[in-house]
């Protein structure tokens, strides 16, 4: 094959980088894929870093050091990410998403893998910094969710179980109440998490931050030390009975929705910046 | 902003595409983003395309018609394919795998969201013609493999449930009987699934078949069209005892494992175009 094009080589480099997040690839990698000098690889890192924060694709960051290289970071910016919240804030409006007992129904969204990605790359966002070791989450349905925050991050999901008897090896299970006065149980494998590392929780949905809680008792069972807790949809009720201020959530909805008129449903604050 | 440069266009496409698999974009929709003529963008389509396959990041197809435009789909060639399982096979070889009981630890794999995403492309390869309408599994291992097969697809993930009562709305129920005589039960929600839709059945891992057939049943209960069964790992036993041929895994597990000697792992004989 002859020489690539620059045009070539930035078009590959787009689609390798982005489909690994935050993970480091050197140079010298992109120096032999393209049979390319390092300084021309450099300019390509360059010109896409520049491409992709025009479009809001995404950053690129150089690494320094002996291990060092380039990597990408699926972060949304800000009005990006509020837009997208937005937009599914409207689909989640709608009154015959009210289900009897006043749930509000969410099931497709957790089930659809672009929205997820997207959803999960915006909830990353801020937790980037804080270099998380794994996302945490507990069965069943915040697991996809969990899935594509920790595919942002660049880390792997843990996923506590209800049922112990589900692991092979010894495992720690605790026991919590809920915000409804509820007992419950969750377990997970000892070899699962190793102590001192630092764990993202993440779980679909809250009401009163039992579940979230939960796994926070359960990460001190491991010495593990929690960076954040964030669900997708956050219920709000009024009055308050549980303070859960400490979860992010992507969406805030309100406790009196009815199957008339829906739900009143909004990006959560911090994304328009409050 | 003045007028992009050819690789600024192809790199911020390449990204934008490779994010969205197998959703379909105007070339319109490229015009207006990058400010650029039809023919413009015809070129830059043409020239990803050609560094996609050289590099085998995946196919970029051209759709015709008044829904048409192009779309992205992350098939891995198959020697890529090949070597890709072939890795993941060397990693699971090693004998502190095998766990008491001779299973076989595979769960941090399950866990990463990286490989997950190529082995889940890689699965998805034979089904992108059969053009399924959903992925199938059931709850609660299975899960994350399920969604990066159901994200190279572009479509949905459903989830059966193993407990009826976790769903809003009505809900239907099976019961079946697994390869080793037990008898489970598994769950959806009605409105999950339409009738006549086509489903890809996946789980993480099979021994008898049971719970991949449990799937077929589900689906016969709500008229659906199987088209396709698959996990990431199948163990064979010798002699076999029911015949599972015509579920696709990509690794194939040896019956005969110690914790002396670690298992006998292989690619699935497809994977070798056998």
């Amino acid at each position: 094959m002859g020489k690539l094009k620059r045009n070539e080589r930035v078009g590959a480099m787009a689609r390798i980088l982005a489909s690994s997040p935050n993970r480091i690839y050197t140079l010298n990698r992109f120096c032999v894929l393209f049979d390319a000098a390092k300084s021309t690889v450099s300019e390509d890192v360059e010109l896409l870093r520049g491409v992709f924060r025009q479009f809001g694709l995404g950053e690129i960051e150089t690494v320094a050091g002996a291990a060092g290289g380039v990597r990408f970071l699926p972060k949304v910016d800000a009005q990006e990410a509020l837009s997208y919240v937005q937009e599914t804030c409207l689909r989640l409006e709608s009154p015959e998403r009210v289900l009897p007992g006043n749930y509000l129904y969410i099931q497709d969204i957790l089930s659809d893998p672009a929205a997820l990605e997207k959803l999960g790359a915006i909830m990353a966002g801020p937790y980037f910094a804080l270099q998380p070791d794994f996302v945490l989450t507990v069965e069943t349905k915040g697991i996809p969710f969990a899935l594509m925050v920790a595919r942002a991050l660049g880390v792997p999901v843990v996923i506590a179980r209800r049922d112990n008897r589900a692991f092979e090896g010894s495992v720690v299970t605790i026991n919590y109440i809920t915000g409804g006065g509820q007992m419950k149980t969750m377990s997970l494998a000892k070899r699962s998490v190793t102590e001192g590392q630092r764990a993202l929780i993440m779980d679909d949905f809250t009401k009163d931050g039992g579940t979230v809680r939960g796994m926070v008792e359960l990460m001190r069972e491991f010495d593990v030390e929690v960076v954040g807790m964030g669900v997708m949809v956050k219920r709000l009720s009024m009055p308050e009975k549980q303070d859960i201020s400490d979860i992010r959530a992507l969406i805030h909805v309100r406790d009196d929705m009815d199957r008339e008129h829906g739900a009143v449903v909004e990006p959560a604050p911090w994304l328009l910046g409050e």
